[in-house]
């Protein structure tokens, strides 16, 4: 359910050390000129005020090293783990440690975990509601991540019950419309490319018609993304695609919540949204401070 | 309408930098297959879907600029200025070099500007509204910006006609409830504060009822924040305030398009929108290249 | 008094690594010549050679971490904190460790160290002159600092009594003579930087004479700089400005300890002096190594 | 004269963008709301308002390479070469560029270029002294450099005359005290040291008295350093050292320029001088823009 | 044949510089004291000084940027594109430019490209070997690389013919022994992993008996890894994978250029050779440089 | 024996950073498949397939660096010091920590470690070889040494009972033919760089010829390089240069294990050997995972 939990950490240190640098936190004169003593020491409550999944359990140990790195006594806990729902009025996690540490940390961490969050809501909507009808379909992420984003993306896609797609250009292969000119053919764009890349990637070739399907089917194509098909369109091409076993079908083209009851057909075996990372609904979250 | 141009294209080199080593561009095997020659140059126009705000003028210096470190030829252009309206239809800008290049620009490029633009086209559309009622009020954005996004979202807001609150927690002052409690009053907090930050920066208070209000007021506070005042309540704080003809009133707390109206009247100076850089909808951008 | 500690041994831990590494510690082949063996232990004392003001506190967690990240046993300690007062002869902290480890150390930290506590040293030299004839007058640094070092030297001057003006360009306005040409007048010049800047940052315009005074005061800036004023030009611009109870006013220009004196009239709020950060003389510390 | 050229141009663009970094250039709200258009251009000149040495011809090329990564159409000229002297009133170096640009530059370029100078300057002045008495001895300056200015501090010392001591840990060997006292006694210092280190290295002892002098020179020393030796015992210590054709014999401790004529005796090779990097006075520079 | 070119020279100038910066290019005392003038401008040759495979095209186009970031006028050029074999005595490039810059770039420059190319030319010589027998049998690379060298290695072996296997942790599955044993059996390794990772990513399984072989096979792996299998029982797995048309048989374990013919049977997709990149014999080059 | 072991330290993190950053390790499909649980411990040792020598201590308390600043409890240790010699079979090393972590770190550490090992074996091999013959012969490396492992470089040669040469050009004089070209003959290259460089620097001057020999010796140079001689003209030169007892004779050009015998002549003091650390054959090294 999860990407490689220690690496996540050091992802979420890079954010939130980036958060506190651009937030000039050295000079917070407003807690320096508040605070009666360097030493204050408080405990906060970070509060859920809607619905959602906690994706955020790296950003704990993230926050402890960093504090550690300066030399604070801090600790950070949750009772919750990444994928966890959580209710409305929940307590996230609980803080203890310098104050101006605490009110330091406080936006850039709500600013990076109320985003992650909100992927990870969003992606289990689109998830529940697929599953109810098809229960192994996948709810597929795309490269449109923000960047700086894409493995914490990634990762709350996964909280979320989605999938990742290829993680980067490196890792996966999708031959579109701009490859087929540019090789001249899609027989050609695929075979090109199966000779050079490295044998553990699979061919993934997007088309946009039925003649199109036919042709990647034909150059013996791994999987097939049927690109912004029309409903009806998507049951045509599944006569075709069931008869080959091993090809995965992926359905794509603005998808949203309301209109993905539209492709959920037996045969289609994953459906790519990319609003679920390119326009994201924070969650609402609050950071309650016992001074 | 913009913050510093030059310094502007180094944030955007950060960002697109990072979103090409992200996507392991160096390891392209769809491009590196289809491609019939690795010196083949390309045309590409940049595409508008839908009616936007453009804010992103810095990124086509930053191309190439990032191209010319790379040894490539390359060409980024576009008619647009940053805070210029555009519509549907419209062609946004126009690349012209090495394919390779401009497939493996177009994801990083595209997911943070379409943001940008996001941001930008937001802002506008709420200080439109505002200013139809009250052509002086500030459209104010946060501090609630992701982590490495914080300038290129303020510039954004600018473009969109909008005002940055204070850009980082050394740049201004804003005395909030935890604030108040560590100094045990919000006199003692604004005069510690005073006594301590630098004397270009204003002190400004965030309040949550009349009584607050009134003893910000006689701390002699330079701006007040009434956060989560519900309309009527504004409207009995200015009639208190207008008595300060110095004094800078904002108002905060879940302010929506729709809801903006309730707050808008003579005396408030400035309204704050959490939500124009923490749940930011991309605006809809295609690029075509003509191989 | 100081800084955010947490975030200042950041700057101590950057600066004090870049020493280290400037220094090829990796190499230091007198030590490893010397030693007998790797793992001997020594004590060392900061002793102070003249009377100073410690500024250097944050550089104790700091060499405390890095030790931690090259998986030493280390212990640093003081009885000072930052903005105490030593005397010469002072044990200003005592290390304990390994004996190369603290003899790669002993220069860049010293190095750092010395530079720092010289700013706050001679910065408490000017305030205690100045607060002996106007004990509410601020002694101001200004943004001659060197670069990498803007956080420390504004730091040490806190330390030393004094008060920092605007931290960066993006944390305060200071109007000079180059932004009136270019506005087109002072009046020009403030109105619409006030149109654009962030609403907590007040407007301080640098002044020439008592004719530019009198045009800021009308374009109502919130401070004005007396720049190069002689003493007796300093006392006239005061009959002007003290009928403007909220406007603050600052003198710089070339003053000097022995010359500080010639300034130091009620009305005026500030002295800036340049010099605090651009030309220190470094304080005179020795450590002793029990070997 | 000078360190390699091109290596010091990337020490200069480091501190220099690290300048324009702390100074947030991006937010510079004065010169935003001055400048009438983002296109001014403006030209300035760089006025010395004192004698001294001139050491930024590196610093010329920096800020071109900067303004070209940042798309801008900028250059910077001067007629002095390193090493140079120039007179109170001499214009040191024209501009031509954005005004934005321009004044963005100013600070963190003067910060550094006056520091560099005011090392380069004062080197000078010990260096002329000393070779009206003795024509070949050495001004050598010591580690003792603020972290981030080891390089610049060096070539700067070179530009007035100096010579630098070891550069690094790495780079030298340099026997004191501490390093007797582990070893067990000089010879053994001095022969573990030799038998590690690379045999390019010549080493230098540190010596306070004549017996140590006696017991380095036993040791084969190939260097010996006379550290805080009165005047009359510099001589003593010279009829010894005299019979060594190729000891080179180094006086340091707090040696300053009126107390230099103490030690120049025939048979001392290099005084060093620590002051001359760490209690840097800047020289005196002022920035003209024609708007 | 090569991965993509702009990123390619990313890859070099980060090596380049780091080599320029390791070798404290800066304090080039020898070359310092020897060059009359800094502004000496000359020629060099990289001469071949045994025959071999070019793999560093992108090291010219780094150079010149590495020279135009300095301010540098510099010229490098080569006829030969990677991936071209040359015979010793071969000119490989051309360099015009300052000659303090050649004689610094040198020595970083032949240590990496000589490496470079002895990975291309080995590569060579397997793929040669093995094409002479099975003309489609892929030479693969392993993760086996130096740390910073993934990348630089893995397109030595593309121009020397061979293929990477996956190029991260990420790009690709391979089940070793330790997963199964995590998973509790090859079918739970390979459902585990398939239910979790991209659907674009194959699955390979490392198997070390034909019984393992077995049991991938029915667990449906796309891909096998025969490990540490002799030439026979290789032959005897051969009997059984031949049935499955998709499947991919790579062998592994040792292989070595005398060896290699052992496994080169039909049914043999791919051979993977560790030494290609662990243990790399340099070319020898020569860089002649007319003063 | 040893480079500081501290900063030795910090090299292990970077590279080993490096490593798991290139290797993707945060998406690691196959281990995150097959673990039953993100909080699985395991046990392993890194055992010796082949004889060799010990030369990364450091990487242990690196990876334990590495795993502390990810929040993990992990262990590394091992009975052996950099030095030591190990046989085949033996345990080198024993970690007991998170599967996941200990499964992410195998490769880099391996790839990292054996080539440093592997250069230690080798030094170690022509030390014992030459020692045979001549005990205090030093067996060099040079500056051939891949752009980022300088240091590690360096110190496996130590470990190997070899001695680094100058360790950068800032360190170290060597004067070349380009040099001698460049200063118009032996004589002026010495001269003119004995004035420049520092005074703790020997000077070094390459010949080809006994009367290069003899112009290096008239210009008294510390240390001469018999570049390419053959054994019988090293005997020549050695005739000359026995004369002079403080003269530092290197033989250098091509020298193999089987040919350094031809070069073991009372007289030379040092045989550098490039292919030490330009050509490296990895040991052979294996972890056993116990899940």
């Amino acid at each position: 359910m999860q990407l490689n939990y220690h690496e996540m950490i050091e992802e979420w240190k890079r954010l939130l050390g980036t958060g506190l640098s651009e937030d000039s936190a050295l000079f917070d004169w407003t807690t320096l000129g508040s605070l009666k003593s360097r030493d204050q020491i408080s405990r906060a409550r970070l509060m859920a005020k809607e619905d959602g999944v906690w994706a955020s359990e790296g950003s704990l140990s993230a926050l402890m090293q960093l504090a550690n790195e300066r030399g604070l006594s801090f600790v950070a806990k949750s009772t919750f783990r990444d994928g966890d729902l959580y209710k409305n009025g929940d307590c996230l996690a609980e803080l203890e440690g310098p104050t101006s540490w605490i009110l330091a940390l406080e936006r850039p961490w709500i600013n990076a975990g109320s985003f992650v969050s909100g992927i990870a809501t969003t992606t289990r909507n689109f998830v529940r509601k697929a599953h109810s009808v098809l229960p192994d379909v996948r709810i597929l992420s795309t490269r449109k991540t923000l960047p700086g984003y894409r493995a914490l993306s990634l990762h709350a896609v996964l909280c979320g019950g989605g999938h990742p797609h290829r993680i980067s250009l490196g890792a996966g292969i999708l031959i579109k419309e701009n490859h087929v000119v540019a090789a001249g053919g899609i027989r050609e764009a695929v075979e090109q490319t199966r000779s050079m890349a490295p044998h553990g990637l699979k061919i993934e070739v997007e088309v946009r018609s039925l003649d199109e399907l036919n042709l990647a089917i034909e150059a013996r194509a791994d999987c097939v993304l049927l690109d912004n098909f029309k409903s009806c369109d998507v049951q045509s091409a599944l006569v075709r695609t069931r008869e080959f076993r091993n090809l995965f079908v992926e359905v794509s083209g603005g998808v949203r919540l309301d209109t993905l009851g539209d492709f959920l057909f037996p045969g289609v075996h994953g459906i790519s949204v990319g609003s679920l990372t390119h326009s994201v609904r924070s969650v609402d979250w609050s950071l309650l401070v016992d001074l």
